[in-house]
C-alpha cells in the first residue's frame, strides 16, 4: 500500500506521474519531525536503495547525499555520485519490507546506521517534499508498488543491448573505421561505437569537426550498412560564443540560466565558458530537445549526455575572484599573515554526528573535512580542538627577513598566501557557492538552482527524449544520461559514470544494478574496464564475465590510459567467445528487460527478493538474478582462479568457454567453490527454470535470432515466457508477443 | 642458494650485512638485458614480496614502482607507497621457488604481469645495482635465505605489543589525561598513546608545545605510572629558523642537504620552510640521532618517524617560481593563448607498454596520464592521438574582447592561465624535479637525491636506532617509520602509513602483513579504523578482529574525521573485550614475533606458504597464518554476518566473545561459512598445535602473563615452544628461553 504526504510547498518534480491523493494520517513506519524522518533498524534489517552509489547493496553502516555530483572518484569514502534516488527500502523480520521515496529536488541527507548502528535518518535539504510511504508482502512487491507510480522504463532499441565500444575519444572518421575494422577481423560482435567530445568543433554542442570528420555523413551510413550505430556525445553546457548559432539563439530568446541580476551565469566546462541552457524552463528545454535533429539528420540514432550534473569547472566570477588574488599576490601587498580566503571554508563536520555532511556534500574523496592527502600545515587548516592559530610564517629566514630562493626572494606572507590561493584553486571546480549563484525559470517562476539541482540532468534528457518522439515517432532513439534523477528512468538510461579500472569498481557494477532497478533505472551499465586507471586483461576479462548480464555493455575508457579495446591485449580470442556469448544470451536478456520494464520488475535482483528469508542470502553482495531463470556470481578479485558461490537451493552450473558450453552441472543448496578460468562464464540456471539460447551472430541486425535452443533445469511442463518484438519500433515495444517455450528435454543442446 | 651479481659501481645501500661472495656465473633464473630483468612466467606462478605496496599478496596483474612517496591515496590505481621494498619471490610448480633483490637506493620499475600477462620485468632505474638470486626449497626457505643476510629484524620491547591509541592530535596534556582516563573507565586495555605534531612548538622536531603541555614531563611519568608509555613523532624536515637550535646547529655545521650551489636546500613541509637533515652524511646523522635524547630525557621511550619520504609540499624554488607566474596573470601581460607550463609536464605514457611508468612514479591515484578526475578542457591535455590543439579561448565573448563578470573583465587569456596556475599548483607536492635539486654527502661523495631517494627514511631511523643504542643501552625503545627500504627493518618498524576508513584498507592491512614479512619488516601493522575518512563501529570492531594479531596494534585517525577511540561509539564493551582479547593472546603473538625474528621466518605467512601445493590456498587472499599455530580469517566486508573460510586441512575453529572463549568445533578440510558477529573474533587452530593464552589485564605491565592454559587441536606428545624474555632488555631480547609446553589435555580451559 502507498501512502502519500505532502510537506510545505512541493516543487513539482515530475518523478511520479500516477500520484494517489494525499493520505490523511501519519506515516506509519517512520517517523517524521520536521524535514526529518527517522527509523529504527533491528539487527536482521536490510536497508536496499539509493540507485546510483558507493557501498553494499546494504546501504547500511554509510551515509549519503542526493546531489548529483561530477564525482569520478567512486570511492569508498563520497556520500554522492552523478544521480539523486531518493528511494530506500527496509526489509526485516519484524515489519512487512516498508520502501520510503522522499520527492524533492534539492539535497537530500541519508544516515543509514553511521553514526548510531539502529538508527536511519532522512533529512531532506529543504521543508518541501512529497513522501511516499509503501509497504507490501515483499522487496519486490514493495518495488513494483513504487516502479508504478514512476511510470514505465525507458525502452531503447534492441541494438542498444548489442556491443559498444568507446573511447574518450575516437578522433577522425579514420580512427573509428580502423576501431570497427579491427573489432571485425577478430570477429568481436559490435552494435555501436561511441563518440566523446571531439567529434565536436571545439567541444560546442551540435557541431561536427570537420577537419576530423569531413566525411561525417558518410561515415554515420558506412557504419550502419556494417550494422553499426555511432553514438555521440552532448554536453550540458553551451559554449559562450558569437557566430555560433545555439548560443546565440539561447541568448536571444532568453533560453540560459540567469544569476541574480538576471545576467547569463557564466561557467567554465569543456569548451571554455559556457551557459547552461535553463533545461527547467519548457521553451527552453522543447528548444534544446530539438537540436538533437542536427544529428538526426545525419543518421544518427543514439546518444549519451554528459555532464549534466551540471559539471562546472569554474564560474566566471569565481575565475575573476581569483584572478584578483593572485594579482594581490604578485603585487605583494605585505600581508604577514593569511588572511580569510573568500571562498568557502571546509568544515571539520564529521565531529559532529547530528549534522553528519556538511553543505559541500559533493566532497573530496576521504569524507567532509578529512585530510586524506597529506595533512594541511599550519594554522590553516579547520582544527577540532584548541590549537593555537599559530602564525605559520613567523619567521623563515635566518637573520634576514626573507630567504633568497634563486631569482627572487621568498617573503613570510607568500606562504600564507600560497594556501589561499591553493585552496581558491582546489574549490573551483564544482564549488557549492556557484550552485546557489543561478537560477531557472520553472513554470514562470524564477528558482534558484540549488534547489532544484538534482533535476537538471533529468530534464535534459528529457528534453531529448520527448523531442525523439516528435522526430522519431517510429523508431526508438539510444539515450543515456550521467546525470538523473527518479522520473528520468522514463526518457532514457545512466551510465554508472567515470569509474576506473579497480576490480573494486567492477564489484560496484554489481551492486549498482538492483539498486538502480529499484528506481526504475532497467537501462544501465557501467563503463566495462573501467573509464580511469590503466585496465589490463584479466580485469576487462572477468568485467565483461559481469558485463555481458548488463542491460548497457559498453567498453570505454579515458583519454591517456591503455587502449581497451578487447584487440588492445593479448588472448583476442577469448574476448571474441564472451562478447559472442552475450549476443548468444540476447533473446532471454532482452526479454526479461522488457518484461522487467512493462511488468515493473527487477530485472537484475539481489538474492534477498527471491530469498527473503535465507539469512545468507540476504547478505550476499557479489552475486545476483539476472531475470527470472539464472543467478551470475562473477569473479571479482585479481589473480583469483575461480570462487565460492552460494546456491539458496539447488541449481545447474553452466560453464560456457567463450561461447561454447561445456558442462551443465547439477548441484545442491550450499557454498561451493567453483573453478572459472579467465576465458571462461559460469552461471546458474534455477530449478524449474529455462534459458533460451540463440546462435548469436556479429550483431543485434544480423545475427540468427532464430535456431533457440534451451538450456535449462526443467522438468516436462515447465516454459518460458519469450518476449519478442521488432526491436525498433515504438509501438512493437509496447505490444511485443509472448511466446511460450518448453525445455526440450530431449534435444540438449 | 644466493647467487650475487654487481653491476655497474653499486652504491652501498647498507641493505646487505652478510654478502656472499660474487656469483661467478650467469643469472639462473632471470634474463638480464642491461639494466632490464625478466622472468617467464607460467599460469600457475604467484608472485609474492614487494612489501608495503597495494594491490595482492600475489602481485601479478599491475605495476609498482620502488619510489618511497607520501601517498594517501591506497587505492589500486597507485603504483608506489611509502617504502621501497626491492624482493620478489616467484613460486610456481615449473622451477624451484626462485627470490630476487634488486639492491639499489634509486627506482625500481616493476611490470608483473601488467604489460604481457606473462611477463615479469623489473627495470632498474639506473645502471649501478646488485642483485641477489635466490632459490630453495620452499618459498619459506628462499624468505629465510634472503632474511639471513639483510639481518635480524628490529627487536620492540614487550610493551610496544600492547593496545595504541592515537590521533592527530591530542592537543594537550589535558587531553592525553582524557583518553587514558576514558580508556581504563571503559575498561579498554592500553599500553601507549601518541602525540602526533601538535605537541611540537611549531612542528618543530625536538621542541615542546608548553602552553599546551606545560607540564610535558610530569605528564610522562604520570602516564608511566599508570603503565601508559607516550609516543612522540619526529619529522623529517627542519624549521629554518633564527634562534631555533637545531636549524642553527645544522646550518653551522653543513648537515643540511644542499642545492647545486653548495646552498641550503628549502622545502616546504609542516613547519613552513625547511631544510632536510643529510641523513646519509654519517655526521648529520650521528648528530640527527643525538636529538632524539632531548625527548628521552624526558621519560620517552617510544617515537614515530613521519614525513621521512621525504614528503615535499613546495620547495622554495617551485614557489618563487609560481609567484612569478601569478604576478605575470595578476598584471595581465595580454598573452592570448597558454604557454608551456614551466613545471614538468604529465606525459600520457600509459600507452607505451615498454615503458610502463613516467618519470613521475609518486602519481596520482589512477595512474600516469590517467585523468580520474573531470578531463582536462581545451588543449591543455596530451593527447595520444592527432588531437588539434584548438585554442581554448578564442573568443570567449559575444562580441566583445572579454566577458564581464562582476566588477572586472575575463580576458581570453585568462582561462589559459588558470589552467597554467593550476597546473603548477597541482604539481607544487613531491615534484620529481625537486627531488633531482638536492643532494647529499655520502661516504664523501656528492650525491644528488634522487639516486638515493630510497634511504632517507631508512638513514634517519638508523640514524635513531643507532644513537638509542647509546644514549639506552640497556632497555629497548620502540621505533617505527612511515618511509623505509629494506635494511631499515634492522633499525625499526614501519607503520602502513596514512590510510582510509575503507573496508578495502582493512583487507589491504591484511596482504600487506606478509608482503612485509619476506621483506624484514615483522613489527608493522596499519592505522587501525583507518587514518583518514570516517570509521563506523563496525568497521573498527572488524579491523580490531585483525588488528588483535598485527605486532603494531594501534589506533590512529586524521584531524577533521570522526572520533574514532573506541568509547566514542555505542557497544563500548565490544571493544573492551576484542582488545582485552589481544592481551590474553600475548604470549603467543610475542613469542610468535621473537621466534620469527630470530629464526628469519614469518610471523604471517600466506597460505601458499605453508600448503604449497594446495591450488585454492596458494590463491587465497583474505586468510593468514599468524605464526605455526593459528589460521586467520577477517571479515572484511561491510554488513556480513560471517564469511566463507577455506581449510587446507582439518582444524579446530575457536570463537571469542570479546575476550571469552565460547567455542571450539574441529572442522574437516574445505570451505565452510562461519557465521561470525561483530563483537566476536574466530580463528583456526591446526592439527598438533597449541595456543598458549594467558588471564591478560589492563596493560603489558600489569597484566598477568603466568596462568597460562592452552587452546590446542593436539595430541599427547604435541608441544609449543614457548619464547619469553623480560621484554625490555636489549640482551634478554637475544637470550630469551624456550619453555616447552605440553597441552594440558585433561584440563580444558
Amino acid at each position: 500500500m502507498i501512502r502519500r504526504f505532502a510537506f510545505g510547498s512541493p516543487l513539482e518534480t515530475g518523478s511520479v506521474v500516477h500520484k494517489p491523493g494525499l493520505f490523511d494520517g501519519e506515516l506509519l513506519y517512520f517517523k517524521k519531525d520536521g524535514n526529518v524522518l527517522t527509523f529504527r533498524m533491528t539487527e536482521d534489517d536490510i536497508v536496499y536503495g539509493l540507485g546510483e552509489n558507493v557501498r553494499g547493496i546494504n546501504k547500511r553502516g554509510w551515509r549519503y547525499v542526493s546531489n548529483c555530483t561530477d564525482e569520478p572518484h567512486h570511492n569508498e569514502g563520497v556520500v554522492s555520485l552523478y544521480g539523486a534516488h531518493n528511494f530506500l527500502l527496509v526489509d526485516g523480520y519484524g515489519h512487512s519490507p516498508v520502501g520510503i521515496f522522499v520527492d524533492t529536488p534539492s539535497q537530500v541527507f541519508y544516515d543509514v546506521g553511521y553514526t548510531r548502528s539502529d538508527i536511519l535518518e532522512i533529512r531532506a535539504g529543504c521543508d518541501d517534499m512529497e513522501i511516499y510511504e509503501i509497504d507490501g508482502e515483499s522487496p519486490g512487491a514493495v518495488v513494483k508498488e513504487f516502479r508504478e507510480i514512476i511510470g514505465q522504463p525507458y525502452l531503447p532499441p534492441k541494438w542498444a543491448f548489442g556491443y559498444g565500444q568507446s573511447r574518450w575519444s575516437y578522433f577522425s572518421s579514420d580512427e573509428v573505421r580502423e576501431v570497427a575494422a579491427k573489432l571485425q577481423e577478430n570477429h568481436i560482435p559490435v552494435d555501436s561505437i561511441y563518440l566523446d567530445i571531439d567529434y565536436m568543433e571545439g567541444y560546442r554542442d551540435f557541431t561536427i569537426n570537420r577537419e576530423r570528420f569531413p566525411d561525417f555523413e558518410e561515415l554515420v551510413s558506412e557504419m550502419r550498412r556494417q550494422g553499426i550505430h555511432l553514438v555521440p556525445i552532448i554536453d550540458g553546457g553551451v559554449k559562450v560564443e558569437e557566430g555560433y548559432e545555439v548560443c546565440e539563439e539561447g541568448v536571444k530568446n532568453g533560453y540560459f540560466c540567469k544569476d541574480e541580476n538576471g545576467e547569463n551565469f557564466t561557467v567554465g566546462v569543456w569548451p571554455g565558458l559556457c551557459y547552461f541552457p535553463d533545461m527547467l524552463n519548457e521553451d527552453a528545454a522543447r528548444w534544446f530537445g530539438r537540436k538533437y535533429q542536427f544529428l538526426l539528420d545525419k543518421g544518427i540514432d543514439g546518444f549519451w549526455n554528459d555532464m549534466n550534473e551540471p559539471a562546472i569547472f569554474y564560474s566566471g566570477r569565481r575565475l575573476a575572484r581569483l584572478f584578483e588574488k593572485m594579482a594581490g599576490a604578485g603585487r605583494r601587498t605585505g600581508a604577514d599573515s593569511p588572511k580569510e580566503s573568500d571562498g568557502p571554508v571546509i568544515a571539520g563536520g564529521a565531529e559532529e554526528p547530528d549534522d553528519p555532511v556538511t553543505a559541500d556534500s559533493s566532497k573530496e574523496p576521504d569524507g567532509p573535512g578529512t585530510t586524506d592527502s597529506p595533512k594541511e600545515p599550519d594554522g590553516l587548516v579547520t582544527t577540532d580542538s584548541p590549537k593555537e592559530p599559530e602564525s605559520p610564517v613567523a619567521a623563515d629566514g635566518l637573520g634576514k627577513p626573507a630567504v633568497l630562493i634563486g631569482e627572487r626572494d621568498l617573503r613570510p606572507s607568500d606562504i600564507g598566501a600560497y594556501y589561499e590561493i591553493k585552496t581558491m584553486v582546489e574549490q573551483m571546480e564544482k564549488n557549492p557557492e556557484d550552485y546557489q549563484s543561478f537560477y531557472h525559470n520553472y513554470r514562470g517562476r524564477r528558482v534558484r538552482h540549488d534547489r532544484v539541482h538534482n533535476l537538471f540532468g533529468c530534464y535534459m534528457t528529457r528534453a531529448a527524449q520527448e523531442a525523439f518522439e516528435e522526430l522519431s515517432p517510429e523508431r526508438r532513439i539510444l539515450l543515456f544520461s550521467r546525470s538523473s534523477c527518479i522520473g528520468m528512468h522514463r526518457y532514457g538510461g545512466i551510465w554508472m559514470g567515470d569509474n576506473s579500472s579497480w576490480w573494486s569498481h567492477l564489484l560496484m557494477n554489481l551492486k549498482m544494478l538492483p539498486s538502480l532497478n529499484m528506481c526504475g533505472f532497467l537501462y544501465t551499465g557501467a563503463d566495462i574496464g573501467g573509464f580511469g586507471c590503466d585496465a589490463t586483461e584479466d580485469l576487462l576479462l572477468r568485467w565483461l564475465a559481469l558485463g555481458i548480464f548488463t542491460p548497457l555493455m559498453r567498453n570505454h575508457s579515458a583519454l591517456g590510459t591503455r587502449r581497451q579495446e578487447p584487440y588492445a591485449f593479448e588472448h583476442t580470442d577469448a574476448f571474441a567467445g564472451m562478447i559472442g556469448l552475450r549476443y548468444r544470451l540476447l533473446p532471454y536478456l532482452y526479454s526479461e528487460f522488457m518484461k522487467a520494464a512493462l511488468r515493473d520488475e527487477m530485472y537484475a535482483a539481489p538474492l534477498g527478493f527471491v530469498w527473503i528469508r535465507d539469512e545468507i542470502a540476504r547478505r550476499v553482495e557479489d552475486q545476483l538474478m539476472i531475470g527470472g531463470s539464472i543467478m551470475i556470481a562473477p569473479v571479482c578479485e585479481q589473480n583469483a582462479a575461480g570462487r565460492v558461490v552460494y546456491l539458496p537451493e539447488e541449481m545447474k552450473l553452466v560453464r560456457f568457454k567463450g561461447s561454447a558450453l561445456t558442462e551443465e552441472s547439477p548441484l545442491p543448496a550450499g557454498h561451493h567453490y567453483i573453478p572459472v578460468a579467465l576465458d571462461e562464464v559460469v552461471f546458474f540456471i534455477r530449478r524449474h527454470h529455462i534459458l533460451p539460447l540463440c546462435p548469436g551472430g556479429g550483431n543485434t541486425e544480423r545475427m540468427d535470432w532464430g535456431g533457440l535452443t534451451c538450456l535449462h533445469f526443467a522438468d516436462a511442463g515447465d516454459t518460458y515466457e519469450l518476449y519478442e518484438d521488432d526491436g525498433i519500433s515504438r509501438e512493437a515495444a509496447l505490444e511485443g508477443h509472448i511466446r511460450i517455450l518448453s525445455p526440450n528435454l530431449d534435444k540438449p543442446e
